[in-house]
Parts: structure tokens; C-alpha cells; sequence
């Protein structure tokens, strides 16, 4: 591989291809990925890890307002801090800073990004008026659709879904703030969450995906959630990237490898698949930017 | 440090004591999960990665039945293969076989343990008979409960859970097989699952523990369910042990360390804690198998 | 941050100033290269882990020429592959090729990097006819320079340090083909190869830089020995880079934090450095084409 | 798996036979090393990290001097703390320290072990004592057998490597403190130090093994150092074992599998092998106290 000053993303991306290891990795994902957001796929997109706070929000809202992303599958914490940074933002610290001190000032820390308790306090006043009261049961992905669309902040995931209309699933919704929040909006009013309808949402979207592509940030329930759902369907994924830290050896889901999940039937036997083993800050910003620049100049 | 033939595993990890590194952490756990045995702690225990697969159910269900958990929090995975090693046992496999043969021969693969279609078929008939019929919401420690009393087998942890009337919480239950199974159970009869009461529950817990410790293994929801649910409230957990194969740098959850939780108030300022980083289906009966050690001779 | 298709590698990265994690790990990686290569230090570079096989062997043996490395410290496995490319490319193989049927067909293999039987007989003929016959005492640094002057190949590493008279330092080069390629060629012939006199020279570099700054990549003993060089000096390293995939907790060198390099006297008290955790085949080519895009622009 | 109190390290790695993951792996290594304790092969043991400060050198020291070790070898850092700690103790410390505090007390830190300026300084007179001061070109081992003779420590390595007449290779030895000494030492005095006759004596060692086997621990130049000198021979390791930290994917050595041996001849296509992942402060101690325990029981 050779590099020059002032090179394009996609250009040192292309380099990557001939060589060995991480490189040749990440060329190949956006090989993948270029094909999926090129073709006529349905897209799934992952996102687990604390991506939001990290700074990878714009590029997953703008993922969604582009139409590259058909349906997504998240964390609870990400989309509580999506709608965190719809009124302030996340501040950069210090990772080894004293967790003793930094409580004592009231700051709340994710490795070497902190939020504070007045965003906390925000976050529940923003939340307490936009829950919907009612009787009906409703799925997570109805109230998250609910909350997005009240969301003013253009550059928010949750408003970019509302207004695409892109389904957002979160099966542990009650595993974050929101979930807390809900459960205090409920001590005083109505509001029935219900656990299963989601499941039924998505196993529709996989079984009339004519194609499936996806792409997997970080692993955990949005992973596992994504694959089971299409495997009780007769289809499976043909294109699969997994970017994350984990390694299979210690057998966690996070960190096992798409061949496996061909031994499951989640992903096809003939599927084109690549995971790019690193932090997903770096190597999803990259492999967005690459593939991007490909399929714009067609 | 200094070894012998024949030595027991409490001899082991106390001579671990004076070393550094990983041998030091895993002593110091053990050291922190005997004071939380021996003391009058609510013990709270976090289950993640594929754990009941890797043979670490009867470890489990044993700690159940010994009184030594109060609060179990685990993925719906876990409980699935509880199920499943309820009626017949998973296979050891070969992590490096062709995947692609292993589905034509229905063989689903968790590293190098194998489960089978006809498990699969087993387990959805175990369901099928297994799920309470009704109208009124009902939560996912509510029906984990109902199933565990249905099941024979007394090395189930579920079967253990029930028998001991210790709350089984699985945030994530819609993102397991026993939410696929539930969704089809649905579609003739009626089950009203309720994804907010179990936040009310173990809110309610962490509320009435007068002194709090937990065991962390492996990260993901079950960490930050029972962390979130301590940060609530006014209490913060005073013991706290984390095995895990993450690391901080990539600034997940799962990696993330126990002093971060303490900037949150979700670990008490003053708490002894420690992680220790490694596979736990080494390090998990190894601290148990040495705390225990400890705690009966006393 | 925002992306926006193709935007420049120096842009990308720039915009994950604002991130955190791995990525603003990186950009800080990139100012602190770009300072280094603007500024007047002497520049000392360490590589490890199959860098060469992997395709990197451009980029370093460019950095020489272009003035931007002033000391290179390496494996002799790096070194061994730099000189087979100077005949015959690495090709690129199936990770998961089945080893018994690769040494069948005489091909070794490096992670998914193929090297073949051929290529080391061939190996085996250049270095028998490259070797230095002679009483005299050689160090190391002077048998590389003299088999890099030897070599047709300009984009081989070692012919670029030997043009811009740049030492390379290999401790432990009896480790590697070229060491075992040495013992044949001393069975028939002359070659007194000292161990120390590559101490001498590198502290002789420590001791005269009056600023300097390193980049490690990969850890392991090229780390250590420019590492402890600089130790026995009054000086320390100003600024400090190291690209690896080890983590700090199990205690070994190559994932020690640059900070632990402070307690020694390695490293400046008031030095700027970072660490960026992950693949060198990505983070390499990305930071060298970033810094290299600012650097040029001045 | 099911674990009692009181049980011993044997019985619970035999317990982790029927797992999977990490604890069928170790329990594998330990089946591994019980054949090849027991059986009629010339053991190879590697030792990198920085497995004597952290307390692991009384487990090396007992292998030797009964008779489990065949050839070691490792790295200077481990010998060069190997004779620290026969005269005074490493003391733990915190990883957490401020590196810029300990510099100015005069410690040192290895993660979270000390060691202080005055440990060196009585290192330094302890090897100007003890070099020996001659003409004729002498092997890094060579000198190492000197300086093993010449410690009062029984506990030593180095002492017991002495004692029983097993060779202590170090390639890379001029990368540590003794090197650095060393060199100090013949600014005044006579030392010729070649690097090269260790070669011829490791190889030779490898032809005439009719059977090998090899513990790896850590990786890094004593591992390759170990398999590259069988490479050459007409013979192969035939038992093989790794304790790593490191991963396959970034395609370093010290991460690759013992299958990748297998493609270069270094290790026997019919070879019984495993890698266990993690940290060898657990799993080394583990591993030894259970093979010695059958070992001794037959």
C-alpha cells in the first residue's frame, strides 16, 4: 500500500485491499458496504456501545435522512443520549480523572466523556412531557417514534426515523433512562409498554425483505436481535459487516463471528460477510466515508 | 507466589494475594465476594455472555439454592439453554467447523457447543405448554417464575429461582428465543407482557437493601439494569466484583471500569471493588469455588 | 462529527477531535505526528508485529526517505520480509486455510498472508550471497546496512535506511531468518556478530538528541530497547505515539501505557503522548497519511 | 460443571472438561502438560510479560529444579528482575499511581508492581560484581549460566537454571538492563558477547529431541526464538501449549494460533495443541498446580 498527502478517505480505504490483517478487513467492508447501500437491499443497521456520546450520532441521523438505513436496532443509552445532545452536548474529560471528585461535582462519566446532572435533570423534564398518556398498549418502537417526532433538533436519530418514518427498535427499552423515566411517568398516569408487538414488527420487515443487509455496531441485544428475527423467517442476511472489540474465543455473542451465525441460519450460506475487529469511533467513520464517496460518484 | 500438588483452589488464589496483575485482581475478588457471602448484604449477581452453554448452570442454580443470590439479572439467552439443559444437554463442538455444513446438518453453533434443531423444536413445545394464558399484564420476573416452576429438572436455575422465590430479571426478554416463542404463543392466545414493572420491582429492591453488593459477569444489559436501578435510589452498591473480557478503552459498558460507576453514584464512593479481566467460564468457578471454600469454614 | 463523501483522510480525522474514544485517541495521535515531523526532533520509529507481510513496508521505507525517521527499531521478522519482497510479493491467503494442507503444499502462513517454500530457499540464496566475510566484531545496525546497500529494490526498508544512512536496530536479530541464516553462513565462513556494540550506538543517538519523539508500533522488544536506551541518558522522549492492540491490565510491555513510561524516566514528565488501541494495518496508514497531509501543506 | 468447597485445583480443572470456551481450553492444556510432564520429551518453556515481577518465579524456579524444564526461553526483562527480586522483593503498588509522582519518589512502575532506583543501583553492583571479564567470545546463555552460578538465591531462576544445567536462552538480551550493564561494563573491561553461537546451541538442542514438547507463555521473541530454531531440524513439536492475552486477528506473532505453527513445520501436523486466552498470572499457576498434581499421583 502507498499513501500521498492529501489523499481521499476512499482512496487509502481502496489501498487497504492488497494488504493483510485490520486493513484488508476494513477495504473488504466497504466493498460490502458499497454493494448494500448500491443495491436493493433492506438495510439493517446495529448500534450498540456508547456511540452516541462518542460523536457518531450525525452520521447515523444522516445515514438515516439519506436513506441508507431501513431499520434500526439500538441500545436504550444511545438513544437517551441522542436525545441529550437535542438540547446540550456532551462534554469531553478526562479518563483517568477521580470518579470520587467527579461525583461529588455532579458529573457522570462514559470513559473520557462526561454528562452532568443538569443534563440528567433536563432530560427528565423533556421526558415527562412528551411520554403519551393512554390506555393502549404500545411498542417501544411506537413511543420512540413518538418521542422523535417532538424532537426539534434536525441532527437527532430519533427525529430523522420520525420523519423518515424508519422503524427503531430497542428490546430493552426499559434497561435505560428512558425505561426509568416511563416507569416515573407511570406512577401518575397511563402507559402500557408492551414487550412483544416489536417482535412481531420486525419479523414482518424480515419477512418481506426480498434482500437483507447488515451492518453491526458493537454486538449486545441489537445484534442478537436483528439475527433471531430473521431467522424465523425463511430468509437470511446475504450481506453482513460487523464492526466491534470483542473476539470469539470467550464465546460471547458480541463477539462471534458471522460464520457462525451461518450455522444458525441467520445469515445465508452464500452471504458476503466481514467483521473489522477495532473501535467502531475510528473504523465506522471510515468505512461510512469510503463507501459513501463510491456510490455518490455513480 | 508458591505451588504445590494437590493444593485446593482457596490455597491457590490466597497465594495469588502477593502477586500482580490478573492473579492479584482475582484475589482481591475473591477476598470482596467472601465479605459479601459471609455478610448481610443484598446480593445482587449479573449474568451475560453464553455462560449456561459453557456449562456455568449448575454454578448458578447451586448459588440460588444456597441462599447466596437475591436479585439474578441475566440475558433471555441464558434462560433459553437453561431451558433447553432442562430436557437434553448441549453438545461440545469444534469451534473451527464449517458452518456452513453445521446448518445442512442443523446443528446452530455458541463457539464450540452446539445446539440442534431438534432442541429447538423440543424447547418450542416446552413453551408452547409452559406459557400462562391471560388477560392481565403480566412482567417478565412474573412469567420467568411461571416457567421455572413448570420445570422438572432441580439444576435448572430458573426451577432453582422459583423454588427459592428469588426474582429472575431479564430486561431484555423480547430478545431471546422465549420472546420469539411468546410472540408465537400470541398469535392465538392471549399474554400480556408488560416491559415496565420489572423496573418498578428491582427499583423497589434496591430501595430495601440496607447494604448492597453484586457480582458482574460479563457486562451488557444485566450490568447496567442493575446499576441503573441502584442510581435511583439513595443506596449505591458497597461490594462490587466485575469479570470481563472487555476493556475501557473502546468506552462500552460492558468494558467499562466499576470506579466510572462510582462517578455515576451507581457504586458507593467508599465501595471495595475489583475487575477482573479474563474468560469467565475460568474465572467465575474459580472465585466461587474459593469464596465458598472460605465461607463454609467459617 | 460529520462526514461527507470524499472527504480527505487529513479532514476525516480531524473531525474526530471533537470525539471520544478511539477516534479522538487518534486525532490526538495526528497532532502530536505532526508536531514531531515539523518540529526538530529526532524522530525514533519502532515496528513490530507483521508489519511487512501486511503491506506497511511502503509507508515506512517512504517515511526514511523522506527524512522522517531517524532511528528505525524493529524485529528481524520484519526485516526477513522486507528483503523477500525485494524479490517476490506476499500473497494474500484464507485465515482459516487448513494449516495441515498449507505445509503440504509448502506454503507458511501469517495470519491470512501466504509465504511460500520457494521464497525462503530464495531467501536463503540473496542472504549467502549477501553476508560480510570477516574477523573483525559487526554489530547488528552495521550487517542491516550493509545487506540493505546490497539490495536493487527501492522501496525495500532496509536499502532506504542504508541510502539516507539511517540505523536500523534489531536486538534481537539471531531471532529471525536472517540470525539462522547468519549460523549457516558462519558454519563455512566468517562472521563475528557482537550483541552489544548496538547499545553503545543507540544511547550515543539518546544521549545527543536534544529533543525527541517516538512512534511505537506494536510493543515488544523494539519498544523496550528504545525505550531503555533513552533511559540511561539525561534526556526522555518530548512526544510519544504508540499504535497497539494490548491492553495495560495484564501487565506486559507492549501494552504498558505510555504514562507507566513517565515512572521510568522513559518518557518526559511534561511529554505529550497517546496511546491508539487497535489494528496498526488501519491506524498506521491513517495517522502517516493525516500528519503527512498537514505537514505538506506548511 | 459442578464445584464444591474445599475442592482441589485438579478436581475443578477436571470439572471445566465438559465446559466450553476458555475452561475446556485450560482443562485441555492441563491434559496436554500431564503427557508431556510425564512422558519422555525435551520441554521447552517460554517465558515473556513480566511474569517475574508479578510473582510467577518461584513456579519457573521449582519446574526447573525438578526436572520440568528442558530448555528455557525468555526475556532479559525477566531475568533482569529475576536477580532483583534475590536480594530484595518488588513491592505491589497501584496502577492508578500518578506516574509523574513516582518518578520524582524514584519508582518505577510494571502496571501495578514498584520497583525502586535503589533496587537499581544494587542491581547495577550486583552485575559489574559479577560479570566475568575475558577475551574469548562468549553466548548470552553462556554468560547466564555465570551469573546463575554466582547467586546465593535458591529461589532464583537463574540459580536453579545453574544448578541443574539447563540452558537459559535470551535472544534479545542486550534488550534489557543486563545488556545495558553489560555495555557499561566493557566501557572499562573485556566482554564479547556474540549473538550468534546461541542459534547453534538451541538447534542442536532441537536435533536431537526424539520428542519435544513446548509451553509458550506470552508470546514475543521467546517464542518465536523457540519455534523457528525447530523449524530448521528435520523434527517438530509435538505437544504445544499457550497461555496469551493476544488475539489471532491483528496478525501478530505473539496472538498467532498454534495451527499457523503447523503451516510452517515449526509444530507437527499430528501435534496435540491448545491456546488458552487470558492472563497467565490466573492460568499458568492453574495450569502447573494441576498437571503436577496428576503427575505426582502416578
Amino acid at each position: 500500500m502507498k499513501i500521498k498527502p492529501g489523499m481521499s478517505v476512499d482512496e487509502l480505504v481502496s489501498g487497504m485491499e492488497g494488504c493483510g490483517f485490520g486493513a484488508r478487513r476494513l477495504a473488504e467492508a466497504v466493498n460490502i458496504y458499497s454493494s448494500m447501500l448500491s443495491g436493493d437491499y433492506t438495510k439493517f443497521f446495529t448500534l450498540s456501545g456508547a456511540m452516541v456520546p462518542a460523536g457518531m450520532r450525525n452520521i447515523i441521523s444522516n445515514l438515516i435522512l439519506n436513506g441508507h438505513i431501513d431499520v434500526l436496532v439500538t441500545t436504550g443509552a444511545n438513544m437517551v443520549h441522542d436525545l441529550i445532545e437535542s438540547f446540550s452536548s456532551h462534554r469531553l474529560g478526562d479518563p483517568e480523572a477521580e470518579d470520587v471528585c467527579l461525583r461529588q461535582e455532579g458529573v457522570s462519566r462514559i470513559y473520557d466523556v462526561y454528562v452532568t446532572d443538569e443534563q440528567f435533570v433536563d432530560f427528565e423534564e423533556l421526558m415527562q412531557g412528551i411520554f403519551p398518556e393512554g390506555d393502549g398498549p404500545i411498542s417501544g418502537t411506537q413511543l420512540l417514534k413518538h418521542i422523535g417526532s417532538q424532537i426539534e433538533d434536525k441532527d437527532s436519530i430519533l427525529r430523522a426515523a420520525a420523519d423518515r418514518d424508519i422503524p427503531v427498535f430497542c428490546p430493552a427499552l426499559s434497561d435505560s433512562m428512558i425505561g426509568l423515566q416511563a416507569w416515573l411517568f407511570r406512577q401518575t398516569r397511563k402507559l402500557n409498554l408492551d414487550a412483544l408487538s416489536e417482535v412481531k414488527d420486525i419479523v414482518d420487515i424480515c419477512y418481506s425483505a426480498r434482500k437483507a443487509g447488515i451492518v453491526i455496531v458493537g454486538g449486545g441485544v441489537p445484534k442478537n436481535f436483528s439475527l433471531q428475527s430473521m431467522l424465523v423467517t425463511p430468509n437470511s442476511f446475504e450481506l453482513a459487516i460487523q464492526l466491534t472489540t470483542d473476539h470469539p474465543e470467550p464465546g460471547g455473542l458480541s463477539g462471534a463471528t458471522l460464520s457462525e451465525a451461518i450455522s444458525w441460519g441467520k445469515i445465508s450460506s452464500s452471504a458476503r460477510y466481514v467483521t473489522v475487529y477495532g473501535d467502531a469511533t475510528i473504523n465506522l467513520p471510515l468505512m461510512v466515508t469510503a463507501a459513501l464517496s463510491r456510490v455518490e460518484e455513480r
